[in-house]
């Protein structure tokens, strides 16, 4: 189908955002670490079978899948393992030839997937590179979020505070990341703590749905780890325009906001902050 | 099967620890957060599956639920839902009860489980409390590792700077998790980033399966972030006997490195660190 060479994905990709620092918006580039779909096939005696597709950063492919895979326990001895190779299938398109690794085991089946460790992932058949994953998400019917919703870049720069005013377990233990609600003024509307950052936001929009709240059309989520690309699809889901965090964004999760009109700022901090998508939103 | 009266899970859990200053080793007692299983099940029109297991810190589970549903497309408008409950199935062993919530939906049948989003996890039929979760490592043939590898307190506290001074990406983009293996003496091996810890950890592994180097049984590994029991579960799996962290370890990390003789160090910082399992592989 694809004559192209596929360029391999580096690991950080180069955005153009806009750095706000005490009152005054500049423009500037800054690098995001890559976040690229990885799928992995297993092959054996002729049979071929997808068992994973992970979220990660490309590079050190061959050892994520090795180690992730002899973790399950299908990798055992060295000679289980034929090779480990790109999919350079001419049907499979370039974009996506450095995101699915064929792994050929020396076994002559394959292994009995219903006694593998619970978090396999079974996988649709539709594409795995970043591009394909944001078709999907229109696929699904998500549209742009309205632009209607503004802040004040103040406001914006007070929520972490707000935020850790509220934790609870978290002093006691550290050991918690947390998702915050907040209205266009800032006020704290519902803040969930979790050991998995997605699990907090789970339990924040579960809120909202439980209480017939959603969209959450008019407000703004902070979340304390760095920003994925399935938490800011969260966000869309949910209709929330605005995510927020302390900490780095992923270019997926930049690449996501940007098409589907949510605002992303990252490393909110004293009085700066990074805005790399949607800065319409935020009044300086 | 059981008539106890389950108690729900805390989202945190009080451990005696050992905290080791500027060379001193003091017993204190520490929380941390719990984190355990939620399996999610799905009814509709008479049939039954679960759709998801997923490591949470307990509380706001129905949220946690219904938000995680609602993401995946399987909750549309409120109606879709009937009802919310934890399985008090009476041949459901108590310590489970509150892992596992049944979600009743209005629909007359089950969505179409191969149209879901590719996260959906297929999930074994062995228990999902944090003990079964343990066990299930029993039955795989993990053992507890051997006691004889040891190494310096001082070591432990200058691997920090040698992971922050071989990390490449984060330096542009502060969006990156690391692992880190180093041996006795604090030399660094090894190091490998990701978007996700977990993958950052897989690729060390795989570094070392593809180079035969397993068992890691005289090194240490040193992670970015919090230490969740799927990171200390793949350090097992590695024969590694130790794993380190800056930040805090969950309930069900402390306890797999207990069970499994594996010393687990956190908040590693300055002059300080906190031990919570195998305390006696470090020399002070």
């Amino acid at each position: 189908m694809n004559d192209a060479v596929a360029a391999r994905p580096g690991t950080s990709v180069e955005y153009r955002i806009t750095a706000f620092e005490d009152g005054v918006a500049r423009k500037r580039f800054d690098r995001a670490a890559t976040e690229e779909p990885l799928e992995i096939r297993l092959r054996a005696g002729g049979d071929s079978r997808t068992v994973a597709v992970t979220m990660r950063t490309p590079g050190n492919d061959f050892e994520l899948t090795a180690g992730f895979l002899h973790n399950e326990g299908v990798l055992g001895a060295r000679d289980t393992l034929l090779g480990i190779s790109y999919c350079i299938d001419r049907d499979v398109d370039a974009s996506q030839q450095y995101n699915i690794v064929n792994v050929d085991l020396a076994a002559r089946e394959l292994p009995d997937f219903a006694g593998l460790e619970r978090h396999f992932t079974t996988t649709s058949a539709c594409g795995v590179c970043g591009k394909a994953n944001l078709e999907a998400l229109e696929v699904r019917g998500f549209a742009p979020l309205a632009g209607d919703f503004t802040f004040d870049a103040g406001t914006l720069l007070a929520l972490p505070e707000r935020l850790r005013a509220a934790q609870s377990v978290f002093e006691k233990t550290g050991g918690l990341h947390a998702a915050a609600l907040f209205d266009e003024r800032g006020t704290l509307l519902a803040v969930r703590e979790d050991v998995g950052r997605h699990n907090a936001l789970d339990k924040l929009i579960g809120w909202a749905y439980l209480g017939a709240k959603l969209p959450l059309s008019h407000s703004i989520v902070l979340v304390s780890g760095r920003t994925s690309f399935e938490l800011v699809q969260k966000c869309l889901a949910a209709g929330i325009p605005a995510i927020a965090s302390v900490s780095a964004p992923s270019s997926l999760a930049i690449d996501l906001a940007r098409r589907f009109g949510i605002t992303l700022a990252g490393f909110v901090r004293g009085s700066r902050f990074n805005v790399y998508a949607g800065e319409g939103r935020i009044r300086s």
